[in-house]
């Protein structure tokens, strides 16, 4: 169970209330994750990472699905099992297909296994990649 | 010093030759990174990795940009630093803008950030992301 | 299920009751964690895992909540499931509110999301700071 | 040498000069770090993490002093040396002294080692730690 | 459940198949992991996975119990559940005994603590060791 | 440099002494690591880390070189530069050659590699694998 509980949005202040508004509506959803709900005994750190999020999360210069797959792909090489699970959702709502995420996770392997064998070797950094 | 020195194209056995000549033509340069150099040592590694790299980097599902800003994005998150460097190279080289270098490393900033959020508050999954 | 299974108090030889007892003593309970009675397996480590963390996390010139909420602050960073429910509690005991663990996870966040900021943006070390 | 550079103050745009001048009146300092100097080239990037690292590490429930002790436990923990020189500074400027470091790194030390013993033997987590 | 499910050997593709009975012929078994079942979604990374794993776990300079047990001991510090779980196995198989297992846990243990100390007190490489 | 700096042995109090002694002792060596001499400040840690891994490190169920090899595995791992200094040097006292270190970086990657897929694709633990 989670440490704190969870904060169901009838049971929650204004404040927290004003958060999950924002995320339904930004996200066009009526559900609320359990991530959310249990920041909202935090109310400073729940509007704080939803609005961290919301910003970074946004389609600018990488586009929403690209995103996704990079925050996926993170939360893979982390090992986190919930942000894998909610992520994967999140990435799939946003158009990726079964083979693009075959293919991001053959990546995220491939990086995890020459991260190590650069350290193991302790491979210097060339000069041409310091500028 | 790399672990095991670096072996020069001049020096390098016909097998290790072939997997420089093979890196070479793929990537368009006339350019080996000192890790393969240092991989050369053992040339069954060698092999298998470039191989295994250039099957899992060529374009397919995802395109190249994307696969090298992904390889950044785990190599940043695990702290890598020879593969920040390298791989910053390789996705600028793919077609990563400074805007897009900025908001693929606001992503993982706040993906790490948030796998601790989840896991410090041992938020259950939400039975909708359990399929 | 634990590797190796659990020893239970009534099973342990006199060598393992031993730990036990000054477990119990120490932290004036009459509980032993499954974390203990799976080292039980191994009375080398059994001893010296407790006679260390004993010493450790005694008051000193940090008081005993302070060290409590470090070694849950490294288990969230970590993602160590056990650690996070078994410190969490023994964190609480120590004296640690819902305030402070809200701000804990909060400051562990943070320090993972910056970690990652410094390493893929390759922030050289400030000479201030290298003393 | 960073991704994208240093941004020094005279170089910097209005917007940038205002997180600047709010780093330095808030840690009553004429100093920048090459951190922030780094993020500068992605302003939103730089003005929403220092409004974070500014809302988070303010003295609340937790002292500024155990603040900045947990940020230097998480940056030991993931082993990012920019992290670890720059937040020893700050920890000793808020008041951290030999002996606290000491006692700190043992505790960060003890809860890596357990941290995967734990793991190791496959623990399961007693019923009484989930509440 | 698996992102992507599980394929059955009845239900597999002739490419997936060649890839379980040579699985199955080279460990002398005839049980397929849950871990490939969930990889033949991807043939390509089956197959590279498999045959890359099968190069490297054979014995060598290194016997194949060393070889085991340094994958548990990486799956342990990495904490992966399940690789913990497949892992412990497959080294018992290869003959790792409750007396091997628990002084492999013990060196895990204490590399991870010690190579935070060292992280930690900032410590330089010898130069001895620079070689 | 070292945080708190390095203590050589004609500056050291006879309690450090004694350590620096032992270490020399049971390692054939007139050579402190710069790791004793940075713990050397925090005497208690420096005596409780010393003891530890004489104890763990010592040949047992698993001999000698296995276990330098496996630390050297979590280290590089980890990504902990000094320690994979130093331990390379310490396998190679021990006995590794220079195959069997290039077999033992190729499991390490293969290990850190696969535990990422299985987390990826959200693998469950097969019931044969829970005992």
């Amino acid at each position: 169970m989670a440490t704190l509980g969870l904060i169901e949005y009838d049971r929650a202040t204004p404040e927290v209330r004003a958060v999950y508004d924002d995320i339904m509506a930004t996200r066009k959803t009526d559900y609320i994750n359990n991530f959310w709900k249990a920041l909202a005994h935090d109310p400073a750190t729940l509007k704080r990472t939803w609005e961290s999020i919301k910003q970074i999360m946004a389609p600018g210069a990488l586009d929403a699905l690209t995103k996704e797959m990079v925050y996926l792909a993170v939360s893979v090489s982390n090992q986190c099992g919930y942000c894998i699970a909610s992520h994967t959702a999140a990435a799939r709502k946003a158009g990726m297909t079964d083979a693009m995420f075959a293919e991001l996770m053959a990546v995220v392997g491939m990086a995890n296994e020459s991260n190590r064998l650069v350290s193991g070797y302790q491979v210097e950094i060339d000069e041409k990649f310091k500028k």
